[in-house]
């Protein structure tokens, strides 16, 4: 394993943007976005793909046929229940897709807010199965611990609602989740812009995943781009290490031991 | 002038990051930060400098002994009036070192928030005498475009009091700045962390002056890299136009006309 | 019931306050705070009291010598798991003290972030056995759903871990929650100062629990005070309909029709 | 004067809360209101008031139909110059309606934030005239101080720009012109809630002027009260003194020496 890189269950990954793949406008600026973000984890909703056939399939096609090797990370989004989501994952293991499996779990249509319970179930049985666990839930640091001890490989704790853009809407709970937990903790769902980005990473996750962000950016190539940026700049000022807030100022050029001109 | 680039009274500069150059823990470490900004424009106290011999100046001598040209931004800081202000941007001047000059000028030893109207008067003579000057002054857009009609070639509102690494206190400012202006705006003091730079490059600022986030960081070299990365991440993400926020979810994984496999 | 008063499962609250009755500097000044809140619902912990003799008890003696009567909401602070918060549960309402309990249940010591999994299943044994059951849950909106289903009489999501006086950490949770639940809604735990409250009422909880803010402050009755006129004001203002956010400024002298006088 | 009490040049006031009059629905709201809110001070801008029969204008009329006396505080809206502030405050003191005067001088449309030197200017001026002056000006804590030199008898920066509800936009700003300012400091302007009125008070302002939250709430008059209830929360919260933040927890029902009933 490379000095610094993410390591999820044995793979070392180059890049800590996990890149959703719906949204975009069309397959050239899909791909595209993919090449300038330079992530190596895409997710797609195993629903959308053609299981029959995957070699056919429109999404994966544009995928395969890019130089870069990816790491498929399928999620189980249209779930309402652990059930559910376990079908999903088996079907996309079974497709030969990928033993890598995003839980995505709910039932609430309006906010797409995880389901701690269901997904704390179907990542139990998922783990017992031998696939790589990669859960999308709430961001309750409790629940994340939980779904640390069933054994999912990384937790992925929403910023905030799917799609919303709204940004992290408990940095405190995030901070809370990075101490508490061992596995990788992934910041998913809710970002709007590479502030937020720069934020989740000096909070000290260890990556972030999105796909609204770039794909219904304007122009989602220059903002994949970005967010690759952001994603360097937040993991390097996090290690840098920030100075500490102080309510009053001080000056930037000390003046002791020096001659004044005047 | 270079597409895309931030002009400054006709000089095109390659980097939106100015530096400064206090603070640092030694000339070593100050140099690989230079190097690691990659910045174009650096600024330092006029008071710190020995004007009679800048050729053995120990502050220049370090800047002057790297391949790349620097823009030299000297600043009144230590002025407590116009008159001050005004006298130490002649010293620098006549030294040779500059013709740009960086009016700061405060009163306030707790805060160092500085004096607008005497910022003004000097701003407004400074001018006059053929400078290129970039007032540092409050985020009164007010202020900031009496500035601009009195001929500041850029104007540099502060995100928080100097040294506090508080970030950006009035966003909102920030933004009416960059609506009601013409000439360049660059945020200058208060900032801590690469998040700020990025949400200053994200509200459409030209640039980002800052030294202390840099110099008092556990590691000044990396985090100068840090900004570096912030400030490409934010100014691309800005060119790139991020999604509206929105309430509610909306899924990433729409399923419209997609076969469902189970 | 009353006119625009709170009632829980039947009874109707004079207060939109929920006191906890821990950590005053001594027993006078907690009784005076108590009548300057003019809280109706205090609250305990149950392994504080002495349940073989309720009426000697030193907390309770206190409240019972004041004129008002009180609902007494014992709490279950201290359990870890479902099954010792309903043991406490059934010791509180066998000694006489209530049959209302607050849930709470927490296996970390840092955070006491309430456990969602325990505290829906006390809360679904408790429901069966005739409680008037109020869990203090984390803010997550999905659990709160799944324990008013559980039959929970009123969610109490924190604003912030207990006693941390951080505020609401949240508020879109605390609003998606006033949305999707039918019970009331009270904000438990975290709350610092009077603007928290405010801010809590004015996203339509319906009342809001807090103990250390009041009783730790410097003046501990007149935060008392404060904390009631904030739950009024938060209260009217919550009915009252605020203004929309609006980004540029109107007069709010128009003038439209008037002769200037110049 | 009355312990307690807000004091401004000599006259001493029951309320902190300062009403704006304009834009209310219709003159019954507008007395129902100003009753519920409890002011003291009143404030409308002189360019709607008819000044060549005061006592048939259709504005004062209904205040003076109260019982209660009023502190007028005739304000300058609309002009765009010290001069024109300055012949604006002297007609309202010809015309026997006060000699307080709110100095308020804005060239920008879309902000209408005050013109700081042009504000500090009239406000010289008025001074030695012998008004009771309260500037309104922006939350620049050098400005303030400036004002206060000047001799203005309160100051009053904006929270936000007005009729914006935005609330306050740099509380650490109002926060330093508390700590820096020995006469009164009123926020003005730009609040939207009773959330707004509470955190400013808490921040140690003496008081608060507001028009747009109260006229244009859904119900002015329940918000009035609202607002009355706010000002004296804070007020109190701010007096009795907050518990300091902490970032985790610390149980409010503290276990030591208590025997654990299982």
């Amino acid at each position: 394993m490379q000095q610094g890189r993410l390591n999820i269950n044995g793979i070392s990954l180059q890049s800590r943007l996990f890149l959703g793949t719906g949204l975009f406008p069309n397959p050239y600026v899909q791909t595209e976005a993919i090449k300038a973000a330079g992530a190596d984890v895409l997710t797609f909703a195993i629903r959308r793909v053609n299981l029959d056939a995957t070699q056919d399939d429109s999404i994966l096609q544009h995928m395969e046929g890019m130089e870069r090797r990816f790491q498929y990370l399928p999620n189980t989004s249209g779930a309402r229940t652990a059930d559910e989501a376990i079908r999903i994952a088996r079907l996309a293991r079974a497709s030969g897709l990928s033993d890598w499996i995003k839980v995505e779990i709910s039932v609430n249509e309006r906010t797409l807010l995880p389901d701690p319970l269901e997904t704390l179930r179907a990542t139990e049985v998922l783990v017992q199965e031998g696939f790589t666990v990669l859960p999308y839930t709430s961001d309750d640091p409790v629940i994340c611990k939980k779904l640390e001890e069933a054994g999912a490989h990384a937790v992925m704790p929403g910023g905030a609602p799917i799609g919303t853009g709204l940004g992290i809407l408990n940095p405190y709970h995030i901070g809370i989740i990075v101490e508490e937990l061992s596995v990788p903790v992934i910041v998913d769902a809710g970002l709007g812009s590479a502030a937020d980005v720069v934020q989740a990473m000096e909070l000290g996750v260890d990556g972030v995943l999105m796909n609204t962000p770039i794909a219904r950016a304007k122009n989602p190539v220059q903002m994949a781009l970005a967010m690759k940026l952001a994603i360097e700049a937040g993991r390097e000022s996090y290690l840098a290490g920030r100075i500490p807030r102080k309510k009053y100022a001080s000056a930037s050029s000390s003046l002791e031991g020096v001659s004044v001109p005047w």
